[in-house]
């Protein structure tokens, strides 16, 4: 697959035709606006194998859990994003015979991701059994600009003959979901209206359904006019579905266009008739402004994300493509607009994990919103978790525990996962909330939000460590029994040294954080106090916790011990696992991978680069040198946090290696299930191993009295150039890099201290 | 629910009728004779809460798998007994009205399951609106003579008006399974017939259905005959249905008796026609023979079974009825006529795990098939293990391991099972496997059996466990990680004794049998040494391995320790947890009940149970101490072994507590699920209790050159004496304890060297 698309510095390219990749290039052609988003589908009727997807964010459906053996405290639902109302859709009939690509002959044909300007193109010729030829090119973007409004752009030119066109644009709200669990129907219908205007080249549609159980309305609106005026208009309205169809005659050569405008509303964000009205208000906006007007502004957008957000590489077109296309999907993924949506690991692209949250935003996507928006885009997502502290809580008290736990899947805050290995036990997850936090405040400063909402989501995720580690006289230390670390391809083990490690880092961070409150803001401090009964036994709990938790630690390889027992496994390296094994969860039976030594993603690791200030290079390299050559990278998270270790420690090359392993991850399908959707959250590592791996970009610690910037840049070999820009505290700077030389340039805001290379001095 | 039944010393009797209680009293009522099997349901028409289960040994219906989350190697399908053609029932109408006791008004309800001769009645008054009452008795039973047939005899009394009746006698086939997963229908109509004859007194019936996909087929013939002619008969014949109307009138105080015979054949015993012609013939030659005879050749049946293996029990009503119901079910459920059969733990009283077959068999089951019934029967259920190595070894193949590993459930010897913590970690079924054989030859003396059939089952097993174990360099030790042992509130750990010592003991059993063969039988030995691909060098491996096994101990209890860091835990007591949060399986989550001490089922006691002769009193001791205040016991397979240890090492009220947590489990519904089916495996174990337990009867091993069976009677202080007899190679003895004296007899067979509360002597 390494091949399927065009290399292109700012477009995605896809050449002729290939039904069997179809599905798969749907996910590439993904469009969103962190409001909507779809995946690339043709807009007129389609009988081959394809996906066809529209999701409308945070708008979910609670699908009834399928698991073997139940266990006390599985979630009764899996909340799923439902594939929503086909707004793109018109179906083309010429002379009586609908324009199907699975029956015509595809020539000429191209389908192009245009990343600068976020829109997405079609161009084909089709012939049919007769010899006609018929000319398409369509174009379609969701407004970056006007989230609640998409457009269309549908051109017919016969080529050959004169024709007989029939073009049905329509709404469609009787789509399902192919990963229903018990192939319910997720929509129940509400409106529909199909008005034809009296002048034969424009007209509306509205359709409104509603989720089952979890109630969503959602209102879309269509608004359209044709190039030339139909010579007969009729309409079709159904329960869920609605429509115009538009008559006319072409002669060869003659071209029609037509544009659609679509506004989509949810209860979300208005309440009754109101939902309705916006819709259709918008869409008529849309279309009174008219295609370039909405078109332009959209362009505009972006424009702004590429000037802040790009990473441009020189010598290396494939690196370049598959950076932006990173940068561009992660982008069209979350906008921070709205502090109730978060990340799905598949963004807006495919049915699969639901688009439900994972830890993967605190622990991987976080960084590149921190440093290439502005600040109250990373704010929302910590605010995300803030509104689902009460949630939490509960999820806590299912465990019999005090404090808080996060979910490892979830929409609403209620865990959505059934594996008692991952469900209950991969609590690790915890820490990245608070680590996300803190991560925050070392970027921005704004030390204001603990005061506001940070403490509390800290005291109580302290709470729940305090509870759930035990003491265990026998050897006078802390333990936590029965946990999943990072590493999936281990469970229930004890012990696990990353869990206790960031277990310990969270309780040194609420007793930092709550000495710092009291101190500049003792009034607040007090009533957080009171609120969450803090006691200074409690608090006395957490220091002798941090004084005497156990951690295991392997004295033979001088690294830290995965966890208890790691070491009595047969210490094999993934050079010894036959090629036709690889990747082993296809392969393996899961005792066979649990009992090996194999490590599916970065667990040791993963602490020494969150906790990188307390770990000199001789420890990252020990460890480095002996979890590398075991680690499997399975999961599309782990390479980067290798990569910038090894950028760190110097193995530059490797560090390459593993950046190279998922910077073209969906471009290429390496992992062979991109036509499932995208691998949204693995793209922000790539960001990572670029930013923080090649360019050593960190914040010190408590060096001084604040925070300091710090870059130790080098680049691979294969490259000429590259650059970025990042956000920080008030100050864009541009960090160039060639095997020259590495220079730093401050384009707005205040001069900085900062440490380049080894050096202090001011930018 | 303690005395919902009546005690009785040889009846299970509910008086009145209790229509929530109706599930439960139709698992307590079921009857079967090894080759089918039915619930106590009432053979006429009820619209109440029911479970219509009827089900035939050895045919079973692959479901398809329910799993939330797939891994490598779980099973495609789970093999149930499917809900077979209902054959019990008589539709029964009053002058056009149903009689259905969920509308008449039920007097004089009786319903009476007789375990010395093994038939259910029923009787009951009931009345409708208008003040019509109606007398019912019904009378049925499943022949243990002649296994395919079965009888019912209803019989009808009007008791204050004279009455239009309507009896309707069918079969049915229509039924489906509660618990299939997909709501999919297992059957598949074959033939059906519904000849009425010209006299007007007697029919027959003929369906044949078939399975889906397994393609097993059952053909069931039944045959009436009326104590009075009918003055009309109709016929009906559907495609899985067919009946007869009956239409009579009665005058008050007049009685009409059914006599219904059916005859159950299946495709597994007979082929094409063949299994029509034999239902047909069985069910008219029962009709032929009449229901007298046909019954006192059942009864007659029963009698020798009781003969046998009945245990006495004088002083205590609720144990004596205990006991015989747990014997009975026993009987009912296997009686070891086919080899291709096994043991469900549900038996055929619910649908409840699929009648599928359980490491339960080997460990719980084996003995008391050795001691109270032919050797043959025992022999057959190793038989049934012997032809399912093919399938062993490919299910250790999946794994990616040599050898062989059974099923942890299974009907056809592919595993079913899809929780990856027990299908491919709860390995140590495997060794029960090995130990099955070996305790065979104990207590028979039969060591032909090796050279046979146990020889090939027994390498395998061994080979598995040398492939799954690996050398640990660092420690000098092999080392079994990640498995589950027999508490199963562990899982994925470390070194669990249990398995570690089973697995040697497996070693050290495949080296001695081979030795013995290579002595007794060196051709059959050189024979299989070939085909098993036998190696010197593969011996030495295993040698090498039983030197060097790693065995957690816990230094500071002197106990085993029961895996990797089980003492890591907070060692706790079950008089620490609360109440309410009993059973923990109901109340905790998952995680929380592997972190915790809790352990649901012997393991290290399990072992020295097992290897008992190996452990002196003390180790027993300290054990035991330390294990079972932190032992739940949820699972009904537990008391008895804790009870047969606590016997052993003189805690005699401790052993009798424990005999009585299961001694009347199912009658007393202590776990509040009896209506999903009887604990039939675990009925085995109350024997155990009493014979192992309370009278000590073990075979010593190695004393001398033969082995000695020994006895160590003490009896419970509630009881006033207990007597039961064993069948030991070729001779019958009969053990009597009062509270004064112990005696043991020789009721059949050559004199016999014994040990009898210590001291050896000649019986």
């Amino acid at each position: 697959m390494k091949d399927y698309f065009k290399l292109h510095e700012w477009k995605i390219i896809e050449e002729g035709f290939d039904p069997q990749e179809n599905r798969m290039v749907e996910s590439i052609m993904s469009l969103g606006n962190g409001h909507m988003g779809m995946r690339g589908n043709f807009a007129e009727q389609y009988s081959g194998d394809s996906l066809q997807g529209t999701y409308i964010a945070g708008v979910y459906y609670p699908d009834k859990t399928v698991v073997g053996w139940w266990k006390v405290g599985y979630p009764e639902y899996y909340a799923k994003v439902p594939n929503a109302t086909n707004f793109i859709g018109i179906d083309v009939e010429i002379n009586g015979e609908p324009l199907d690509l699975a029956h015509w002959q595809v020539n000429e044909f191209r389908r192009e991701l245009d990343m600068k300007e976020g829109y997405l193109f079609r161009s084909f010729v089709a012939e049919n059994e007769e010899g006609l030829k018929i000319r398409v090119k369509s174009r379609r973007f969701l407004s970056m600009a006007c989230r609640e409004v998409g457009a269309l752009q549908y051109t017919i030119e016969p080529v050959n003959r004169d024709i007989e066109l029939q073009l049905t644009p329509y709404l469609d709200g009787t789509i399902t979901n192919e990963d229903a669990n018990y192939d319910e129907i997720f929509w129940e219908a509400m409106e529909a209206e199909a008005d034809a205007s009296p002048r034969k080249n424009c007209g509306q549609g509205f359709l409104k359904i509603k989720t089952r159980k979890s109630h969503f309305q959602v209102a879309t609106a269509m608004e359209y006019e044709l190039s030339i005026p139909a010579t007969t208009l009729t309409s079709q309205c159904e329960q869920k579905y609605v429509s115009n169809q538009l008559s006319l005659s072409l002669t060869a050569g003659e071209e029609v266009t037509l544009n659609k405008y679509m506004a989509v509303t949810t209860s979300r964000d208005y309440e009754g008739e109101e939902i309705d009205r916006q819709a259709k208000k918008k869409a008529v906006e849309a279309k009174e402004s008219g295609w370039q007007q909405l078109f332009q502004q959209h362009a505009a957008a972006w424009e702004q994300i590429w000037q802040e957000g790009d990473i441009e590489i020189e010598g290396d077109v494939a690196a370049q493509q598959g950076i932006r296309y990173n940068i561009f999907q992660l982008n069209q993924t979350y906008t921070g607009h709205d502090p109730r949506l978060n990340i799905g690991p598949k963004g807006f692209t495919g049915e699969k994990y639901g688009g439900a949250t994972y830890w993967d935003t605190e622990a991987y996507c976080l960084p590149f919103y921190l440093n290439t928006r502005d600040n109250e885009i990373a704010r929302n997502l910590l605010l995300y978790r803030y509104r689902h502290l009460e949630k939490a809580r509960e999820n806590a008290a299912k465990l019999g525990l005090e404090g808080a736990l996060y979910p490892m899947v979830t929409m609403n805050g209620e865990e959505c996962h059934n594996e008692w290995e991952i469900t209950f036990e991969e609590i690790h997850r915890n820490a990245a909330i608070v680590y996300a936090i803190y991560n925050y405040i070392k970027h921005t400063g704004e030390k204001d939000y603990l005061a506001e909402y940070g403490m509390e989501v800290i005291a109580e995720i302290a709470r729940f460590w305090e509870d759930r580690a035990h003491f265990n006289p026998r050897r006078n230390k802390y333990m936590i029994l029965g946990v999943t670390g990072p590493n999936e391809y281990e469970n229930n083990v004890h012990n696990n040294w990353y869990t206790n490690r960031m277990a310990v880092w969270c309780l040194e961070y609420a007793l930092e954080t709550i000495e710092y409150l009291k101190e500049e803001k003792p009034a607040v401090m007090q009533e957080l106090w009171n609120e969450l009964g803090l006691s200074a036994g409690e608090l006395e709990k957490w220091r002798d916790m941090i004084d005497k938790m156990y951690y295991p630690y392997a004295e033979e390889f001088e690294v830290f011990e995965q966890q208890d027992g790691y070491l009595d496994k047969k210490l094999l390296t993934v050079e010894d696992i036959p090629a036709e094994d690889l990747p082993l969860h296809q392969n393996w039976s899961w005792d066979r991978i649990l009992r090996s030594c194999f490590v599916k993603q970065a667990d040791v690791l993963q602490g020494l680069y969150f906790l990188s200030d307390q770990y000199d290079i001789s420890t990252k390299k020990l460890n480095f040198d002996f979890y590398e050559p075991r680690t499997v990278h399975e999961s599309s998270l782990s390479p980067c946090i290798h990569s910038i270790i090894a950028a760190e420690i110097g193995y530059e090359e490797k560090a390459y290696e593993l950046y190279l392993r998922t910077a073209r991850l969906d471009l290429e399908n390496v992992n062979n299930d991109t036509e499932d959707g995208l691998h949204i959250t693995s793209m922000a590592g790539t960001w990572m191993a670029i930013v923080e791996g090649f360019a050593g970009m960190k914040v010190m610690e408590k060096e001084e009295e604040e925070n300091i910037l710090s870059f130790d840049p080098f680049i691979p070999e294969q490259w000429e150039s590259y650059s970025f820009k990042i956000n920080y505290r008030g100050r864009q700077l541009k960090i160039e890099v060639t095997s020259e030389e590495s220079t730093i340039t401050r384009e707005e805001g205040e001069p900085l201290q900062i440490i380049f290379a080894g050096e202090k001095s001011e930018v």
